[in-house]
């Protein structure tokens, strides 16, 4: 190494640890305009899409399925799918399962489809 | 689900063994106008910036310590950790290390610094 600055990695482990609830994105890091979220989930979302960004979910623990109009996908641990945008979805997991989401920043979790299980957006761990 | 059609996951360990080379990013997919890549690395790679775009690094397998020109930053398995852009880094891996990077499309593993450790852009695995 050059210098003596010590920089500091982001664990998943470590901040999926600090996480208590469900469905509420939290911001990790940013990459340019994008941001990295840890959530944990269970259960059934709703339906919605981001008609203006595709959206990536990469499964850190357990298993999830996200819907589609026309079908589905089954993502085990360590399987990404990216979301194309404008295409409707809805994320279900039977037992909690932890994910990483990167997408750009601003986007809320439901979408354009609002409702309660909206979260807050940009809160970072 | 509502439909038949059954997506596919990119599963990553799964496409980690069907590499054997180190340093050659390959492209899993895209999301926007961003290229989720996996690498194998081994040893010193050289200084080169990203003028344009920050850069991610998440730790799949193995650890890696990027440095930078005033410290350097340690990453385990499971650990992310974004260079901002135009930032000078090398990284370097003691032992094999597997990752994932997020960046751009259009961005070489060199930056502008060229040379024959170079790789081929936009290769899909």
């Amino acid at each position: 190494m050059s210098g003596n600055k010590q920089y500091q990695p982001v664990n998943l482990k470590e901040k999926l640890s600090l996480v208590d609830d469900q469905w509420v994105p939290r911001v990790l890091a940013e990459m340019n305009d994008y941001q990295f979220k840890i959530v944990k989930i269970k259960g059934d979302f709703i339906w919605h899409d981001h008609p203006e960004t595709d959206e990536t979910f990469l499964v850190l623990e357990g298993e999830i399925r996200i819907d589609f109009r026309d079908g589905a996908v089954t993502l085990g641990k360590g399987e990404l799918f990216v979301v194309p945008k404008g295409i409707e979805h809805k994320p279900f997991a039977e037992e909690e399962a932890h994910l990483l989401l990167i997408e750009p920043k601003g986007i809320l979790n439901t979408g354009h489809a609002g409702g309660e299980i909206t979260a807050q957006n940009d809160v970072w761990i």
